[in-house]
């Protein structure tokens, strides 16, 4: 049985499931104007961070998402130099972002109390953010991406919360074209889009919003993810008025850097989608 | 807070990790000779089994482990006829099994209760275990495989709950020595293996004994399965006197049966392997 104070859980209403893991402490919370930010020390996860009752990460377990955010989209994309991270206030997406030759990257997260948290907290995924590349900024990023100047971006990294709270306006038509026009072409989208297993309305309705904005082709990839619902989630990446034709295959196979999850055996892997994936997705 | 009559929860012990489903009422429950079994209906993922505390298959997403555990193995070996699974007593991977065009399929699984139960809560996986290719032993697969046929099979499939209790002597280099003295030569063995991120050193201690035991190649699979610790698990084939050179894509991509997740592209990303898993492997 549960013993609730040895526990962190948080149950997930829309697949009537439930996650947790055991905490030795809270070590921190703060009321951001925006949300609810909780740290916990877990007896085998490092540490967590809690938004509004939602996990966020963990120490142990945040490399997947955050490598499959940033080094498929960067290997895809041609030549990135002007990268945008909405969001990602924990500072992991940009590490990993940081790893490759561009030459800006601009992180725009509303709540500057996210990264303040990370900062003392996950301080590993912080430590690139001296980087003379890197600016951060704490703004709304739907105003940011709205008022960007026209096609001045390579890649834009939308690296939210869940389509609740503050970050309900970065899954809509509108914000998509905004990221469109910002975009140079051949430019990138990509977003952490929900789990294949039991979001499949909210990830199907994220595809045809990027499409109904201009976006010429789309690619979701997958890649499992233990803290969030189901444990298996997917990002999607949008490309303006180009198809996709693979990815920098060699790039990625002789990146320069140490990656835990990601190589380009993993990003080919993370393109097959299962067969009811593909159903879903008119694909077969 | 979790009101605990409203759920079923599994604590992970070995990852300080908690799951569970949402109930809406236990349907059924035995207590078998070597186990106890629970049968309950949840809100969102259809029936549930539990063994012993331990969550083993649910309606909705069991479909995973099954497909994977059968067609990655009899896709990859050239002409699979004589097939033996060794527990499997829900019945799900005989199902997946009996889409292909093999000869005789035998299941061994110590303990009936398992399958009867299986037969009224999750009729749709026990749909071909009246096919005349199918014998269903209820024994213990240890004693069978040791008295088994030298040379007399293709593929053994090990399809066990975890290494502990009746499964435990399944896990083990005499158990793999004796599937390897049963399969022909270029026989495969495949067994579920637990999972990369929370399991690794079990994962290295069960190819270190396939290993030990005489198979002359390693190959494992990775696949998301959300009832399971940390939703990410694996498979590992192990195959006797040859290497693995790839599987037959085109079988695969022509497959005249249906599949909710395997087909040929996912095969192929099963096979890539993380860097952290490749270092552990000693594979990087």
């Amino acid at each position: 049985m549960l013993k609730t104070d040895q526990w962190f859980t948080e149950i997930f209403a829309a697949s009537g499931s439930v996650f947790g893991l055991e905490i030795t402490k809270k070590l921190d919370e703060v009321q951001s104007p925006f949300q609810h930010i909780e740290l916990f020390e877990t007896t085998q996860f490092g540490n967590m961070m809690v938004i509004d009752s939602v996990i966020m990460l963990s120490t142990r377990d945040n490399f997947l998402y955050h490598e499959m955010l940033s080094h498929p989209v960067l290997f895809t994309h041609p030549n990135p130099q002007q990268v945008v991270i909405i969001g990602g206030g924990d500072c992991g997406t940009l590490r990993e972002v940081l790893k490759h030759p561009i030459a800006q990257v601009t992180q725009i997260d509303i709540d500057e109390q996210v990264t303040r948290m990370a900062e003392k907290y996950f301080p590993e995924l912080c430590a690139s953010n001296n980087d003379p590349r890197a600016t951060l900024k704490f703004a709304d990023g739907i105003a940011f991406m709205r008022d960007a100047a026209p096609e001045s971006l390579d890649v834009v990294i939308v690296d939210s919360t869940d389509p609740i709270g503050p970050g309900e306006g970065l899954f809509n038509r509108a914000f998509y074209e905004s990221c469109l026009k910002a975009l140079k072409p051949g430019g990138i989208l990509v977003q952490q889009s929900e789990s294949p297993l039991i979001h499949m309305p909210l990830l199907k309705a994220m595809r045809e919003a990027m499409t109904d904005a201009g976006f010429a082709a789309l690619q979701t990839l997958q890649f499992p993810q233990m803290v969030y619902p189901s444990g298996w989630w997917t990002c999607t990446l949008a490309r303006k008025d180009a198809q996709f034709d693979g990815f920098r295959v060699e790039a990625a196979a002789q990146a320069p850097f140490n990656t835990e999850y990601y190589n380009a055996g993993i990003h080919q892997a993370a393109m097959a989608l299962p067969n009811f994936v593909l159903r879903e997705f008119g694909l077969k």
